[in-house]
């Protein structure tokens, strides 16, 4: 089946159209500024890249567009829309509402709306999104894929934060997690190599501008790093991660800020640029060390004596760990985070390799770089959200059938 | 040496009178309601408890009750002020300017002055103690010891939060840690157990109504769980610990709350009292969950489920684990507490003894309880910062002799 995958962003849709039976991306591509003027950057799967103006008034326009440039008989990959069989949507948040992937409702639309007030940027136009395909691809089937979904298997002493109970009835208020998708995509292709699912420990490391770890036991989430919003946990890129929470209230007093305020900094002003002061780009970071900057020597340095200290917290609560998992953009490519994580582990049976660390950079396959024997198997596994996408849309559509 | 050790509170005022020589408290006590009307509670060392209201206008007042009544020929201990060869302060906060203890000095007080900042609601009792002795016992040498001094030898990694350099210059806002009296004996005490202080890793859990777990390499502090603030780390009796940072801001906005108001919840109305609804204390928590409260088995739960996380976030910082302590009122009396906690790391050669385990309680010397053989050695021991104090003291006194 063809699967058309959507990624819709306040004035953005990204879009992939996959074909799930040879799991190949036939066409993927981009269209930003919806809602200002509009901009499609279509990549057919020979290499090609086609950019566009077109005036994009809304997300249903953008659709059409999208539509339409599938099945150009000069820059498509497909005759008619009668040959996209699903429509499959990335959607941030499902709350308590969804553990898993499900098929488009009136119902299911009207939970994703309550959910909202939970992660009101990725919500809202995740929902525009999908009445714009409901105007344009009328009578195609769609389904939703949660970020949240796979982390709803953690223990409520998991997932419960330490505030008055009454927020957590009131508001909601508790770790949900995110990037979802991603651990439950690289744990699975773990288990796979590991041969079993039941007996398993591992810790997911999904590194890149946002940052997650995942405590992952016979297939399931027990516990992650980010928490009520993706703020939490990790130092990211321009994200604070976990800090005393004092400093939140302590600093808006100072600064005489608003929670707004407050947030912003915490979100966009922090992590690797607020220490480093240079960037919140790694590999900017990797070029101010070269040089000596202390800032981001410091930087770079939190960033990974955490990720270590996260991997020793979510052994302890597995009781053990099997199997380490590197992936996303930091996980993929950085080989000198990699090494700095890995080093002072060895107590916990994590070997590191550090030809195979090298070696593994760029590369689009599972590469293991533990040492031949280490008790624990540390893996480099690119993550792949948009064929977990695409193949749960194909298999609900299939047995809705 | 007879040392008074002092710990002022904005309204009370700890005493104890130790011969350091012997190591034996010759009376302790405490003062209240100074600057309302005043109580004086006195406890010579042969098990009386005596009871007085007596006008204590300010805290040189109490002191002056305090010193008459140590020389007081029916409840007192010694003949003369001229007996006291020194008094030693416990203050909280020594910012980055004390890392260990010193001789009082204006230079000192001023510094102290300085960390006011820093935390207002000790800092400022402390000066005001200090000066009522030197006003009180004119010519006794003082001795300040701080919570905070064991830590600065934390690295920076461990000691940044990731959020804009700035702060750091501008508020001094980083991670300081606390209890370091605290920490600093009972590890002091556990490399003594294991006959050495070099290549020792010992975690120090610091479990009473609030709480904090260290980290102690080599003897010394590398990390800890309480933050800028005593606020960060671990759920306490009433203080929320780590939470998502963007929960505060989130519950400002939707509460319509103040940072103070917002802070106050924080520090005062969450931890276990929070989630379970029923006490701040855990022997509530014990008799609620007896009874089958379901707030308090969560409430209770997520406490060791987090120190259970955190031994192994410390492994992982430290490279292994020799020997965990557990200290303080809950570390050393909560029997389940300490087994529900160690059970899952047997991996990290965490094996407890649960008769060992179930026999400390309410002791005063250390205890063993892990399994002979065991790879770390687990251990209860009893705090004792007043001696840290005094002996502090008597040392820093004898050799400006």
């Amino acid at each position: 089946m063809n699967v058309l995958v959507i990624n819709a962003g306040s004035s953005s849709l990204k879009y992939q159209l996959m074909d799930t039976d040879n799991a190949v991306v036939l066409a993927k591509g981009l269209c930003e500024r919806i809602g200002i003027d509009g901009r499609i950057e279509h990549k057919p799967s020979d290499g090609r890249k086609i950019k566009k103006d077109l005036p994009m008034p809304d997300h249903a326009a953008a659709l059409k567009i999208v539509v339409d440039t599938l099945i150009d008989p000069e820059i498509g990959c497909i005759k008619s829309m009668d040959e996209i069989g699903a429509v499959g949507h990335r959607v941030v948040h499902g709350g308590e509402y969804f553990n898993e992937s499900v098929v488009v409702t009136p119902e299911v639309v009207e939970k994703i709306e309550l959910c909202k007030e939970l992660a009101p940027l990725h919500n809202g136009p995740a929902v525009i999104g999908i009445r714009s395909c409901a105007q344009v691809m009328e009578n195609i089937p769609q389904v939703v894929v949660f970020d949240t979904a796979f982390h709803q298997t953690m223990p409520d002493y998991a997932y419960f934060y330490a505030i008055p109970y009454e927020y957590y009835n009131k508001y909601k208020i508790r770790r949900y997690g995110f990037h979802g998708t991603s651990h439950r995509y690289v744990s699975a292709q773990m288990t796979d190599i590991l041969g079993k699912v039941e007996g398993t420990r591992i810790i997911t490391c999904h590194l890149g501008n946002g940052s997650s770890i995942t405590a992952v036991k016979d297939g399931k989430s027990i516990d992650t790093t980010m928490g009520f919003t993706p703020l939490d946990g990790l130092e990211m890129g321009t994200r604070s991660g976990s800090i005393d929470p004092a400093i939140v209230t302590y600093l808006m007093e100072k600064e005489n800020l608003t929670p707004k305020q407050m947030n912003e900094i915490l979100n966009k002003k922090s992590g690797l640029l607020g220490i480093s002061e240079v960037s919140s780009d790694s590999r900017d970071i990797e070029d101010a060390i070269a040089k000596g900057n202390q800032h981001a020597i410091l930087a770079d340095r939190i960033m990974s004596y955490q990720i270590k200290k996260y991997i020793g917290w979510y052994a302890a609560a597995m009781g053990g760990v099997d199997a380490v998992v590197f992936t996303a953009g930091l996980g993929e490519n950085n080989v000198a985070l990699r090494a700095n994580v890995c080093q002072g582990l060895e107590f916990l049976g994590i070997e590191l390799d550090d030809e195979r660390n090298k070696s593994a950079f760029r590369q689009s396959n599972n590469v293991e770089i533990s040492k031949e024997g280490s008790k624990v198997k540390v893996y480099v596994i690119p993550t792949n959200e948009e064929l977990v996408i695409a193949m749960d849309t194909a298999k609900l559509v299939e047995n809705a059938k």
